[in-house]
C-alpha cells in the first residue's frame, strides 16, 4: 500500500522523482472560493529552493510552479488543484557511481529490497526534492489558514551544538523579518552568524551537520484535533517525522517535561474575558504546548524537530554493492552541508497542512 | 471527522468511556487462520491494568476481555474481531466536583468546547482507560508478528531524572524476565529500586512525575514502511504521540543525532553473508535506528517516548468553571503517581499495531 | 484488506456473525449533541427483525439494542457510538449438514476459499443477520437527517412479477402508514394482498421469490454528493449493492432512460421563487432522479433496487462438498421465502447512512 | 470532502478540467516491476478519444499521454505514476452562452450551488473529458491484471431500443476483433449497422440517444471482493455509476432475477477437476454472475450498465439563468449524439481499476 498522500479532508498526494521530468502535487479537498495568490506560493518555494546561498546545495532549480487544474479566475473551484514543478538541473551522470552500490545512511538499500528496482538518479523518489511539492501545497494551506487568522512561524533553533535563544514572544511579522535577514534562518543575528560560520567550515571539510527547527502556531481556534488517534500533536508529529532526515519531535514541554512533577507542569487556568470570541480561559503557563487531550486549547502551539546530519558527504566511504560485496562510495555530488535552513519552509508547510486538514475536520463534529 | 481508528490494513477502532458500561475494540483486517491465544491476550492486559501495585492507581478493574466476533474454533476467520472489556469499578460520584470545572492540563475544556457537551465522569473518552482496548488489539497484532518472528520489547528507561543504563544488547526473553521482576518495569534492578522509591515518595506528597519508555523491535524484515508520508518511523511516532500524556518521540540517534556530523552519524554498511534470508548487509553502527528512507533495513529498530507527569494531583488547584469564573478543583480521585510502568504495555501494543499494519501493507507492493 | 466499514465522515463498522454471541456496530463521526431516541431506534429494528409475520423467517430474535458508548444524558457526545444486538435464537446444530458442503448460490465456497476457514453456522458473517447492525446505525443517521428535514421512504414495489402502482406523490407520513398496514410493506392494499398470497404460496412449496424495493428521498438540500467518483448516486448504488441478495440498482430514469432521446429526457428548469430557502429552480420532469453531475439538485431523489430470490430453499439440491466431490444439500433451516418485506428497513438505513455521510462531507467544501 | 480518488490499494486520483491546460491522473499503489507498454496505453485512450468517427463528438484531441513519474527503464518503480494528457482543442468561447445560464440535465446548477463558483467552459470538471484520465489509469490496471491472466471485455449491447444478441460465449480476442470492426463497438455486425444508422439519424435531428454497455470478466481468481460493504459487485457498481450519464447497473441475473424463484435461480455446483488451479467447483448456471457473497467464485463475471441520452442537444431549450429568471439555452457546441461507443473503453477501465484494487486487497487476508 502506497503512502504518497497526507491529510484526510485537505488531502495532498505528491509525485515525482529527483531526476524525472517534474515533481508535483494534487491537493484534493481545498474549499472553493479561496483566492490563489501565485506570488505567495512562489515565494514559499523560494525559501526552500536549492542554490539560494553558499550554505545550501548548488543544484540550480528555479522551482517555478505551474497550475494545471483547480483554479478559475484566480479562485479555487473545489476541484483538485494540481501544481507542477519541472526539474531543470538534473545531472544524472553524477549518480552513475551509485547505480550498483548502496550509499551509507541513504535509502538505496531499502528501496532496492522493497521494490526490486530503483531509480538511482539523485535518490529518485527518496530525494528531499519531493518536499518542494509539500511546500507548494503547504502554501495553499497557509492561504486557507489566513482566512481563519492562523499564523505559523518556524525557524532554525539549533545547528549542531549551537542553540538559539528563545525569541518566540515577538510578533510573527517581526520574527519573519529577523529570520529572513540571514541565510541560516535563525532570527537571532549573533547566533545566526555563529551557525553560518559553523556550516561553512563543515562544508569546506566535506562534512555535514544536523540541527533543529522550532515552530510556533498562533491564533489557532479552540477545538482542532480529533481524539483518540488523530490528536493534533500526533498528526503534527507524523507530519514532521515524514520529512527527510527528521529523527525526533517534541511539543510543549517535550522530553524535558518528562523530568517534571505534576504540580509544576500543570497549566493553571485563569479567566480570559477579553479574548476575542469570548473564550473563557487562558493558562498561566503553557507546558501543554497549546494542546490538551489532543485538541487545541487556544494557547500558542509550539514544537521542535530534530534533523540528523545529511548523509551525503564529500568523503569516500566503505559500503556494499548490490551483489553484496564490499565496495566504496565516492564523496561527490551536490548536497547541503546542513539541511535546516531550507527545512524551515518544509516544517511550516507540513504544519500548515495538518492545521488546514483539522480546520476542515472540525466542521460538522457538533450539531 | 472522527479519529478513533488506527492503521490501514490491520485497522482498529476503539470505543468506550471511562465510566460507561464497557470499552472495546474492533480489529478489521486481521488475516484469517491466526491462532488466538486468549491467555496471552489477558496477560498483556494484566500488564496495563490498574491496581497492580502500590505505585499505580487503586482503581480495581479485572480487565477481563470478551470475544464477541471474528474467532471460530480458536482461529481468526478474517471477519472483524471484537474485544470487549466491561468496566467494573467506576465511581462516578468521585467526579461530581469536576462536572462544572475544568481540571488543569486535562482535556475537560477542549472537549467541552469542541463537542458542546462532555461525559465528565472519569474524563469520559479522554481517559487513559481507552488504552486498554489498544493493548487488547496490540496483543492480537503481536500474535500476528510472532508468525513472522518479529519481537518487541519496551521498558521504563527513565522516571523523572533517574535514567536506566542501556541493557538492550540482552535477548528479549531475558529482558522481559528482568523487567517483570519489579513493579516499575525497568530491567535494571538497582535503577528500578530508585525509581520505585521516587514514585512512592511523590505519591505520598500527592504529586506525580513524568518518565520515559524505550522500545526495541528485533527481527523486523527489510522493507516495512511506505514512502513518503507513511514512513515506518512516522507511523511509529504518530502511534506513540497518540498515547495519553506523551510529549515527545525520537528514534535512532534522535535529538542527540542533530548535534552530530555526517561523517560520525553515517552507518557504514558491511557484507552480512551469514544472515538468515541472505540479506546482503548490516551496518557497523545503527544511528539510523533500523530505518532508512522510512523503510526498515533489517537492523534493530529502537525509539524513545517521553511522558509528562499525570495531571491529576492530590492538591487543590486554581482553575475556571464552565461559566468562565475563577474556581478551585479539589485534589481527589484515584490516579497513577507515574504513568510509565503501565505505559510499557501500551507502547508495545502501539508498536505492534504499526508493524502489523506495515507487514500487511508490504504485501503486493512488487510483482 | 477488510471491508466492514462504510462512509467517510459518518462512518460505521459492523461486526458479528449469525451464530456468535452478538452483532453490532460502531458509528464514528456522528456529530455531538444529537438527541438519541432509543424507542425510535428499536422501532426501526423491529421492521427488520425476523419472525414478524408468516411471510418471514421464523427465527425469533427480539433484536434488542444495547448502547455501550457515545451517549451521555440522552445525547451523543461526539465519541464513537457502539450499539450491540445480542443473538438469542441461534440453532447452530441446524447447520451441521452444511459444515462440509457448499450450499448453491450461498457464500460458503467463496468464504472457504478466500479465508481458508469459515464459520458455517448460519452463514457466519455472510448472513443477512449482519444487516440488523446497519439498521441500528441507519436509525442514528435518520435522527441526524431529521435535524435537516430530510425524509426517506422505501417500500416493496415488486414481488416476482407483481408490480405495485406508483404512489410516490403522497406525503411520506401517509405512505408509511399505508405501508405498515400490511405485512409485505407495499403501500397499495390491493397489490399487497396479491404479493402476500404469492409469497405464502411459494413458501408452502418450499421455494422463494425475488422482488424490488423502491425508495424516495425528500427535502434533500442542493449540493450533496462529491464529484467525480463519490457521486451521490454512485454511493447510493454501492450502499444498495452491498445489501445481501441485491443484483441491480437504478436511479431516476434508470434502465428505461437508456432507451430515450435527449430531447425527451432533459429536465427543463423553471424558476421556483416560492421554494423554501429561495432555491432558484425546480425541473418540470425529474428523469435525473434529483441528482445532476452526482450532486443533489433539490428535487426528489428516487431509486430502485432488485433482490434475487433467497438461496435457501426447502428442497434438496445437488452440490459439491469441501473435498470436491458430488454431494447433496438438504432443504432445511429457517429462512425468508421473500426478502423484500424486511429489506425495506435495510434500504432506508443504507440510504440514510449515505445521506448522513454526504451531509457532513458537504461542510467546509466552500469558503 | 473531495471525491477525486478511487480504489484503496491500487488508488487513482484524477485531476483537470475540460478547458484547462491538461487532465491527468496519479496512480498510487501500483506494484513495482510492472512493464509499462506505452503503446498499449495509447491504444486504450484512442478507443475513448473524441473525433474518432462520424457518430462521436468532433472535438479533436490526440489524447497523447505523457509520463511524469513512477516509471524507470520501462518498469514501474512502486512510486506514484503520473500520466498527463494535455488539452489541445478547447474552444472556450463556445461556452460563453452558458456562463450565466444552467443547461438542462447538466451539472451547471449543482456545481454552482455547491461550490459558489464554477468553470463553465465545457462543463469544467463535470465534463466527461475527465474519463480520459480513468482510461489511462485503467490501461495500467489492465497490464497488472494481465500478469494474473484476467481478461475484460465490454461492448455496446443496446442503443435506444436496439438490443444486440448475446455473443459472450466467444473468446475475448475474437470479440474484440468483431467489436473494433465497426464504429459503434457492437460485435454483431448486423446490429451494429442498425445502431449506426439510428445514431446518425438522431445526430442529424440535433438530438441524442441513450444506450447500454455490457461487460464480462474472465479468468478472475476465486476470492476477490471483501465483505461486507466492499463486495466485488458493490465496488463494480459504484465504479460504473461514477461514470458520467450512467443511471443503472445490474450484474448476473440483475433486475430480471428479481422475478425468478430460488429453485430456478440457484446455481447448482458441480465438481470441476480439470480446471486450472484445481478449483473444486463450477456452476451449471451463472445467475450469480460469478460473485457469491460479494466474492468472486471463479465463474465469468458479467454486468450491464445503462447510459442516459447525452444532455447537450442541438435544439434551443427553456431554462433559468443564475439570477433565477427564465432564460433560453441555445443548441450548440460539439458533443456526442450517443455516448456508448466511446463509453466501452471507460467501462473496461473502471472494471480493471476495481479488479486491480481487489487483486491487491486479497494479499494478506489469510495466513
Amino acid at each position: 500500500m502506497a503512502g504518497n498522500s497526507f491529510g484526510q479532508l485537505f488531502r495532498i498526494t505528491t509525485f515525482g522523482e529527483s531526476h524525472g521530468p517534474a515533481i508535483g502535487v494534487i491537493i484534493d479537498g481545498c474549499p472553493s472560493n479561496l483566492e490563489v495568490n501565485e506570488n505567495f506560493i512562489q515565494a514559499e518555494l523560494d525559501k526552500r529552493k536549492p542554490g539560494q546561498s553558499k550554505i545550501t546545495t548548488q543544484r540550480k532549480e528555479s522551482d517555478t510552479v505551474q497550475f494545471l487544474s483547480g483554479v478559475f479566475e484566480g479562485k479555487t473551484t473545489g476541484t483538485p488543484l494540481t501544481l507542477l514543478i519541472p526539474n531543470e538541473d538534473q545531472r544524472s551522470k553524477d549518480y552513475a557511481h551509485v547505480k550498483d552500490t548502496y550509499r551509507p545512511s541513504h535509502a538505496d538499500y531499502t528501496y532496492q529490497t522493497k521494490y526490486g528496482n530503483r531509480d538511482y538518479r539523485g535518490g529518485g523518489r527518496s530525494s528531499a526534492r519531493e518536499t518542494a511539492a509539500r511546500v507548494a501545497a503547504g502554501a495553499i494551506a497557509k492561504l486557507l489558514l489566513k482566512t481563519a487568522g492562523i499564523e505559523i512561524f518556524a525557524h532554525v533553533s539549533a545547528v549542531g551544538k549551537i542553540e538559539a535563544p528563545n525569541l518566540e514572544h515577538l510578533p510573527v511579522d517581526e520574527l519573519v523579518s529577523m529570520r529572513e535577514s540571514n541565510i541560516v534562518r535563525c532570527p537571532d543575528p549573533a547566533t545566526a552568524t555563529q551557525m553560518i560560520d559553523l556550516i561553512d567550515g563543515i562544508r569546506k571539510e566535506g562534512d555535514t551537520v544536523g540541527g533543529k527547527v522550532s515552530c510556533v502556531i498562533r491564533n489557532c481556534p479552540v477545538g482542532l484535533g480529533d481524539p483518540v488517534f488523530d490528536k493534533l500533536h500526533a498528526d503534527l508529529g507524523k507530519a514532521m517525522l515524514s520529512i527527510n532526515a527528521v529523527h525526533g519531535f517534541e511539543y510543549g514541554s517535550g522530553f524535558a517535561g518528562s523530568e517534571m512533577r505534576g504540580s509544576e507542569h500543570n497549566d493553571i487556568i485563569v479567566p480570559a474575558p477579553s479574548k476575542p470570541g469570548n473564550e473563557p480561559l487562558k493558562t498561566l503557563t503553557n507546558f501543554s504546548g497549546g494542546i490538551q487531550g489532543g485538541i487545541s486549547n487556544g494557547m500558542e502551539i509550539f514544537f521542535r524537530v530534530a534533523f540528523k546530519p545529511v548523509a551525503t558527504i564529500m568523503q569516500n566511504q566503505a559500503t556494499v554493492n548490490t551483489a553484496g560485496e564490499a565496495a566504496e562510495v565516492q564523496g561527490k555530488g551536490r548536497h547541503d552541508p546542513c539541511v535546516v535552513p531550507r527545512a524551515v519552509a518544509i516544517v511550516e508547510a507540513m504544519a500548515a497542512l495538518v492545521l488546514a486538514d483539522h480546520l476542515l475536520r472540525d466542521k460538522g463534529v457538533r450539531l
